[in-house]
């Protein structure tokens, strides 16, 4: 293994553990904003690193249409193109595919696709998909995967978790194993516990440096997510470390860390910047409101971001109704910062022995307020 | 006077001075960037501060619109409503009343408008105008002018002219004397040299804690301008600031320093950050431009700032093309930080008494360029 993943203490199945890749170490259980295009949108890298994360995603769908893997390598890599010193995963750009691209068509070779940039066409094979992340220079690479579409029948959900275990073997030859740098497999198989087992431990026998678990969040529901972590865990290398892709809210990565999961990704924290929201351990906030325009108080006067303490509910109000660039960058910083504290928090609750407590409290404070008011 | 104007070294027409305030000192000849609706658009304070600027302008007309002065004045004050602690120079409203505010109409008493945010009706009388500065609490407050249009006969230039002066005699008793926040008055009269004098003069009788020249910058070009700052600056007291408002391209700002002005204000710096353009000492740069796409080099490998430093042009390219947050962000911040480098090349060439041959050498190289390639 080329990844190093030391477990550094437990409580029940959740684990605090240390991810130690080609660019630093991560503290796991850890959150990566994600970055699509090369930039965590919003936000400079010295703000990144202000909210505590160490790791972030890219999107190997974006970066392959613009500016192109070859152009990148051709600057220095990924990680000098974006000025980010600490590791990056990449997804496969599998999901996106399904996602954003047009006139799409899967046969056992490849994706075929045209780019929702320019329509320009692109057939991405197993192997195509792991050079552009090895052009990339990334710390993580994850194989090509079909993300099952929700809902699926048993039948459909086999043939299609089949095709991405043999994708998932075809990804792991392509990838020769490089000091520091990674590659993930992803358990498909829907919402079918004995797929999801046969999909586990059909990528075991592959091997891999790390496993996440794909193909949730997608509508399923966090009590149908959370059955399913629980049908997946068990099947996974219990010294090595596991991802649950693009997930998720701040009671939904509680709830999954208790299951065993060590790595997130999800663009709510960023998005959610954007459009006026703030994440708060009382629920999340929309800012737009009118009944923040007078309110003095900071998001989080205890927070350590400037984000979070130096600037009044009133004064965010007033720039989301303004439409101004700086609401977007404080409430997605403070996002960030939010998931980042709250990481911490589970971590320091691991080590402590204290998760159940930490979690039942957490989750009681978030679930009481209304949404998002 | 309550405002403290130290004059420090002189070059010819130009002065490198230091101007004290209730919020703290300025450097002159100095830039303020300009912070609208109370901030400076898609920068922090932080970023602000790293720049080396020290004063910023906002603009009362959006503020009294939204959120209201009222409502800044019960927060604590614009100092505390945008986080930004040093100084804070207000306009009068008065110019934008005139550009982006709908069925406006001047008469003696006031001018009359709709909001151009949701329509409603305003009027805006001299001592409203200083009242609403007043509740801001800003170091420094204009007087309530009606910038004249351009191209506009002797006759028309004189009589707005003549209505400024006696609004700027209202706004002058409307203002009490505190400590460390001053009033300035404004020079109007169009591009005739004998309504500059006529205005200049009309403002000391008044008397003013510094003396700003407007109705520039409004279409007649550079050398038309830079006549008229000739015909102005000798009428105006010596030992007391002078600001150019509105004003301008970075040439503009040496022509302008090298005739004795010692404050400026521009959007441009921040506007161009938010459509691709890049200041550098070689003249503008549109990063749009395809021929970036590939070039690893920074946009000013000297500077301190990380923006100039830390990014290549092929990233700031890309995040252009993708319209990405990040590219205002950088570019902004990059573009603050040229115009207050350039500020402080050009105060240690006053006290260098070196000024001329600096303006020379920066300007044929400036100059030199293609425009925005």
């Amino acid at each position: 293994m080329t990844v190093a993943f030391a477990i550094e203490a437990a409580d029940g199945a959740a684990r605090r553990g240390r991810l130690t890749l080609a660019h630093g170490s991560v503290a796991t259980p850890a959150f990566m904003p994600v970055g699509t295009a090369a930039t965590v949108k919003a936000l400079t890298v010295e703000q990144i690193r202000a909210t505590g994360a160490e790791m972030v995603l890219c999107n190997t769908y974006h970066l392959m249409l613009r500016p192109g893997a070859e152009r990148i390598a051709a600057l220095g890599g990924l990680h000098r193109f974006m000025n980010w010193g600490g590791p990056i995963l990449t997804d496969s750009g599998g999901f996106q595919v399904m996602s954003l691209a047009q006139l799409r068509a899967i046969d056992e070779d490849a994706v075929t696709f045209r780019s929702h940039i320019d329509g320009s066409s692109h057939r991405l094979t197993p192997e195509r998909c792991i050079e552009i992340q090895r052009l990339l220079g990334v710390d993580i690479a994850m194989v090509l995967d079909e993300c099952t579409s929700y809902p699926a029948t048993i039948e459909v959900a086999r043939e299609s978790m089949a095709r991405s275990m043999r994708w998932a073997g075809r990804c792991r030859r392509a990838f020769a194993d490089r000091h520091g740098h990674g590659l993930f497999g992803i358990v498909q198989g829907g919402v079918h516990p004995e797929l999801r087992r046969e999909s586990a431990e059909a990528l075991r026998a592959i091997g891999f440096d790390g496993y996440a678990i794909g193909g949730l969040a997608v509508g399923e529901g966090q009590d149908e997510m959370l059955r399913v972590i629980e049908a997946t865990v068990p099947h996974l290398p219990a010294e090595q470390p596991r991802y649950l892709m693009g997930v998720g809210k701040p009671d939904d990565i509680v709830e999954a860390v208790r299951r065993g999961v060590d790595l997130f990704d999800c663009v709510l924290p960023t998005r959610s910047g954007r459009t006026g929201q703030a994440f708060t351990w009382d629920g999340p906030l929309n800012l737009k409101n009118a009944r923040h325009a007078d309110d003095p108080r900071p998001l989080d006067e205890h927070a350590d971001s400037p984000a979070s303490r130096d600037y009044s509910r009133a004064y965010l109000h007033h720039l989301v109704k303004a439409n101004e660039i700086l609401a977007s960058v404080l409430l997605t910083w403070h996002n960030v910062g939010f998931y980042q504290a709250l990481m911490r928090e589970l971590r320091a609750a691991i080590a402590g022995h204290r998760l159940a407590a930490f979690a039942q409290a957490f989750l009681s404070r978030y679930r009481a307020s209304s949404p998002a008011v």
